[in-house]
């Protein structure tokens, strides 16, 4: 699958999410997305709110996901677990999404959340999505 | 801590939160959250979000630890692990955030997602949130 | 069924269980799992190990699972959240495991641990199980 | 620090700890710790179970924490997320653990356990640890 083959799909089937997350990098084994900074994601003391790198780890997870099961609408979170290890800079997000397992019911990975141009994570996930059965 | 104080306190740091996220019940024991339905909060297959989902809860468990250690701007989630259980149905969704621990360094709680009017719950998160030292 | 009914799979399948595990109630939204107190569990500080909860707490969930989707080897954990509340005092542990949600492909559930005789949790877990296509 | 300074701690406090996980790496940033097989770990369908795999993911994290505070029984667990990927090959089992954060009040760790030889992960674990204040 392509970028330009996710993007079509999801300003089909998701319109509005291409304006706050883009797809970078794309392979069975890892996704990369964007979050372009934008102030509506601050919260009081100008860091940027959990639910907006929330929102970003279990997109970025989404992706991978399609790009190892083909794009459906019906694969979905089952669980989520976010660690928040820093406060994130003011600027873009980067949401490094690398699979753990993709089995016949549950597909797995791991997410690293950055500010970009920092090398430590401002919050690590495990996500799970369920593996739609054909 | 009452409702209308909580009110305040939010208007004047959260602007745009009471637009959607209402506390209905408020002690030191618990919080009630009401997540009002709109179309905007729909993914394909006519479902609330996952992201919505995780917002709710994140919302609900930080209303009960100010209600708990008293209005801050301080008190950060430090993790927060989700299972989503069925599918929300298209109409209002209830918090339900109770207090399991408040420690000196961290205040854990367990929060129900339901769709109003149903008794199963949509989701379980616990979640811990960082108790700022004074 | 019966707890004498779980006793006796146990006791052919998983030999020494029931030395340590002892299913105290039995129905399909719930299970009741109490842990006599040993030495052994004991680390420095005087207080139960946090290995040993998590095995009392997996254990409570698999014996609910077992009275939902009947008796089997092949029902397995596929994820646990743990978080530690409070230090269980020496004495006996209690697991309280409740059903969230039973599916097709998994079953969740939420468990407590308790130090007999106390109110507040020492622990809380949510567990997830691999139910088996038959 | 030095794994046979690790070693003589763990003696001296944890007797019986050395009998079962063997530190092999050990530096601020990560942890290497064997479980040599034995046939009491395992369940029925030849599998390790899930508690030896939790207890060795806490345990490699403890040990990782130590390699940064100083050797201390006051570091407690305060929450584990696991998640079980591949069913465990009967043998050694190896435990890596990374630091992802080192905080005032927390210090949370990845750790990744595999079966010796195999280069997918048969478990995830996200850990949390107390780091007490001195």
């Amino acid at each position: 699958m392509t970028i330009p083959e996710l993007e079509r799909f999801l300003t089909e089937h998701f319109p509005g999410v291409l304006d706050w997350a883009k797809p970078e990098v794309l392979d069975k084994a890892r996704a990369r997305v964007r979050l372009p900074y934008k102030d509506e994601y601050l919260r009081p003391g100008g860091t940027v709110s959990g639910p907006t790198l929330m929102a970003l780890a279990d997109t970025a997870m989404y992706f991978l996901v399609l790009a190892n099961i083909g794009l459906t609408i019906h694969a979905v979170t089952t669980s989520l677990h976010i660690t928040f290890l820093r406060r994130p800079e003011p600027g873009d997000l980067i949401a490094e999404a690398s699979l753990l397992k993709l089995g016949k019911k549950l597909a797995v990975g791991d997410v690293r959340l950055y500010s970009e141009g920092v090398a430590e994570p401002v919050a690590q996930a495990t996500a799970s999505y369920s593996v739609p059965t054909s």
